[in-house]
């Protein structure tokens, strides 16, 4: 794992394999999502505080290739880079990758943006300050 | 909705909303899961049947645009239709929308293939036959 | 189903079924809770209305007995039966029926109570007026 | 933490949590599961793998008592204790404490039992041995 890139590690709970006896495809979709909150958390962007003062971050589109499955017992950890697509579109870039043999398990890009409770865009100070800095 | 597309009727559970009051959009894979694999034993394949006998049904990318949210008491419709790709890959098209004003919810291209419990490709001849029958 | 009692029909979903091809018992509780919150819409309370309200009905103790397991393709009906403990505690009596044959599946005894953002017990108006109903 | 009983870690997933910010009570069995296959592990047992042999421990009852909320960012750890009851009824007890303070956040007994893919009660010896090294 290339060390400027942002990843955690996880561990597959038994619960989120399904009948064929690997992890369901939906679950990468929460593994993901952990993935890219824990990166804002890292960047000083709470989704929690945000969507408490009414500011929410929303996915607009997901692409997930699944390559390899995981099953019980595979740890593996998700990595999560952020780009600018316009002021108040933004993209993650993120992959997963087995820690036995770090083989590429999925690829996904998810496209957001940020919203109001009333659903009209709106750019958060700390959303703009978080691609300022980088 | 045009009547010879397939799709099947859901409500919201509360559990699948998240803190900002929403449907999470990790749930809207598990409505297309769902949706597909009813629509595949309306043409007389059935999932679970498959995995028993060592036929996996797996999903191998998706791509979904969330274009509105899903609340509370909310009911929607799932649509699937399926194409063939190749002899063993195949898509879905599948839309999501919502009841009360037919809007479009989500739109979604899932693409899977047919393997045995080895991970080698595998085409069942009942998946072959769904084809034939089209 | 004796008719007097509240019950809504579910149909398992895969998603919900675990490397046991049998529903994960976890989701036995996401069946309970979809279906104490349409029995209570259905006397007038809304789940998702008094949350916004900032008035929170939350769960204090579980009891579940597994008697069954559902299984891919089952359909089955969830009951829901309201009783008072006192003002501001209550308590559901909840069973699991499988369509087929009507046996048992599970049985539990849910216990309640509302309090308010701060956590503190608070007794709305629309929660003493569902049991004066009665 | 007592330090010779078993526990491990967890963070909360933010999609774990629901409307009312809060973790939904369901996603706390889903943490007792994970920390009781861990636990298993940890003496030898691979649910997974007894599963595969055809061996399957089933949960017949669950009692939680909810004493706290847990909220987005909260870190905590789950405790497994073991006990056999007779042959083939075991139970464990688990409780779930939030790191920032120790405070107990819920409290659990989950009673299981060793079954075959028929549904017969089945003692595995590998779950006979565990108690044997108790």
């Amino acid at each position: 794992m290339i060390s400027d890139i942002f990843s955690i590690a996880f561990k597959v709970r038994d619960y989120e394999c399904d009948m064929q006896g690997i992890v369901n495809n939906t679950n990468f979709l929460h593994y993901l999502e952990h993935a890219r909150h824990e990166y804002l958390k890292s960047v000083g962007l709470d989704f929690a505080e945000l969507t408490k003062k009414g500011v929410f971050l929303v996915v607009r589109r997901t692409e997930i290739d699944y390559l390899l499955p995981l099953r019980s017992n595979d740890t593996f950890y998700v990595t999560c880079e952020l780009f600018r697509i316009s002021p108040l579109r933004f993209g993650f870039k993120q992959e997963i990758f087995r820690k036995v043999d770090d083989r590429k398990v999925a690829s996904a890009h998810v496209f957001g943006t940020s919203i109001n409770k009333d659903g009209k865009p709106f750019l958060a100070k700390e959303i703009d300050n978080l691609f300022a800095k980088e």
